[in-house]
């Protein structure tokens, strides 16, 4: 694999060119066009923020999800129920990015009447990178918070237990600020499942030995986590303080399958969420949530560094920043990825754009 | 200290006599009746669910602030305003247990109609133990978050850096299942400042390399934090992921400062938190609900533990088991905390509890 990518190193290219080509494939598989051009960009988006195991990298997987019939390629969201700001939707397994995009524009429309809108989601295809939602909240002014995850993946054991119970259950929020938003994706392991099989595929190590293998000692070996005998990924925390970040998965799992109904009892295979859009309005005010942000946020930067060459940032600092010289100078997109997709493209009749020059 | 502490070991003492000490001693303070009856609970239950180090050991610290008028003795906690499910309050410097109880009073009669109450509060005192005050939410079937901060301590410092910009930062959730419930209360670092200093105080060493130190070195000496030279605390995640607790962090800023609309750009002394209450029928229903998170809770504890002898966990498990044994065998109260509370005996006249034979 190794020699495959110093051949062909990441290319730079068009985000427009990505977005389009997404858009090519996913209609040549007959998905409704709005929601095709929706997930396309929100796909594209994850490659553009550097989100590189949640972007195009996913493609092959939903374009397989979406010929097999398991993710719909249109149909309505459902609303069940509205109470307050307490919304409960049935997705109907239509793709992630779409529904998440719907939820976010529900929410944007109730905020202003109701202070915080809660949109309970189940029966979701997979949303993708998280990150990528979060400004189209920090630009209206609101903060914006996003618990997810999936009802059958299993890979993260309890502390100080061998069998996974849950997966990497996500916790996102984008915080406005006066400048650049806080725009926070994390997990409550210490790796996600896309990363280690990314890892593997490659044939490399993990950075840091984040796994347990079936006998519960700390690895980096990616194989770990498949195979006959099934390791784990540790919470956050690790093998000392993972207690902490198996609680905070155990939050999110109440919050992104509890709430909307549909978790990991079902025996269903697909995505929950929980999206909370927070007006400040309703409570101390805009102008104070911002300045006290950004006061966190720029406390946050001019920490001194424990190593010079390496300034401390806010979450969503080099994000933002990657987001911004992409979108300017192509989005850089890896071999396997291309790979990966070579096969679809030829079936579809798509054509892959060439690198920028 | 060793020697002191092997002369005196822990003893039982009965749960409501260790109540009406600390409440007898903040009456002796001129502490309106109705609170000190509230806050003596709640100081006491987080000796009652093992929370030694936020507990009695904080009542001298509670008492100074009273006699300093630091804490306000009485008074209307201010209403600043309401919409929908949203609520902002002024403590008025109340003591922060009375406040979070009036704040989940409020909660409670709002969240039928409501769907998810949110009550943010500024101007608190110190709120102690998270945890105790979720069982009063997962016993009315409700779901219950917590985020709590304080304005001025800074001792976590983000990832990568060397100034402190935070505090521990802790997040409390209580999730009602069938059984017994789970309680959430995690800080996003490491450790919490109580810990540190009560290490300090007995002259051992942190179990963990939890702390860095003013060059930014790793170390488990509780003296790193303080001294002319201050360290920091890491956040969860620590030297390799430190970055995805700090995130936390900041989100918990945001929730707990940010909304109340004062935190550390006011250079005032106060706690701030969020408490939001969640009621499932809002969404899919108790039923569901609780079907969801009772399995979820049996299959962690149904993970098999890579240490036979230490059994896998619910988040609460240990403290929900060792409140019901201590609320009949007495509540275990170290040397150290009845050493600190001696001299305020003294002077208010009071005599802590003899222990139980």
């Amino acid at each position: 694999m190794t020699s495959f990518r110093a051949a062909m190193p990441d290319a730079r290219h068009a985000y427009s060119e990505l977005i389009d080509f997404a858009r090519g494939c996913l209609l040549a598989l007959d998905v409704d066009s709005e929601i095709a051009a929706v997930v396309a960009r929100r796909v594209v988006d994850a490659d553009l923020y550097g989100h590189s195991t949640h972007g195009l990298a996913l493609l092959p997987r939903y374009l397989q999800e979406i010929s097999q019939g398991a993710t719909a390629r249109r149909g309505q969201i459902r609303q069940l129920s509205e109470k307050g700001g307490c919304l409960l939707w049935d997705a109907g397994m239509l793709p992630g990015h779409w529904v998440m995009d719907q939820a976010i524009r529900a929410a944007l429309r109730r905020a202003p009447q109701q202070g915080i809108v809660s949109v309970a989601v189940r029966h979701s295809q997979h949303i993708g990178a998280l990150q990528v939602y979060l400004p189209d909240l920090t630009e209206a002014g609101y903060m914006g918070v996003l618990w997810a995850t999936d009802t059958k993946v299993r890979s993260v054991a309890p502390f100080g237990g061998l069998d996974p119970v849950v997966t990497s259950e996500p916790i996102a929020a984008g915080i406005p600020t006066r400048g650049t938003p806080i725009l926070i994706d994390t997990t409550t392991s210490l790796t996600s499942n896309s990363q280690v099989k990314q890892v593997q595929a490659r044939g490399e190590r993990l950075p840091w030995p984040v796994l347990l293998d079936a006998h519960g000692c700390a690895t980096d070996d990616p194989g770990a986590l498949a195979g006959d005998a099934p390791g784990s990924i540790l919470p956050l925390g690790g093998v000392t303080h993972g207690y902490k970040g198996y609680a905070l998965a155990m939050l999110v799992g109440a919050m992104s399958l509890g709430l909307p109904g549909l978790g990991r009892l079902s025996g269903e295979k697909a995505q929950g969420f929980l999206l909370q859009v927070i007006d400040p309005d309703a409570f101390a005010g805009k102008e104070a949530f911002l300045d006290e942000m950004q006061a966190l946020a720029d406390a946050t930067r001019a920490s001194r560094p424990i190593d010079p060459s390496r300034p401390v940032r806010a979450p969503g600092d080099a994000a933002w920043a990657r987001a911004a010289r992409q979108r300017r100078e192509g989005v850089l997109i890896g071999p396997d990825i291309k790979a990966g997709l070579a096969g679809w493209a030829r079936q579809l009749g798509m054509a892959f754009p060439p690198p920028l020059p």
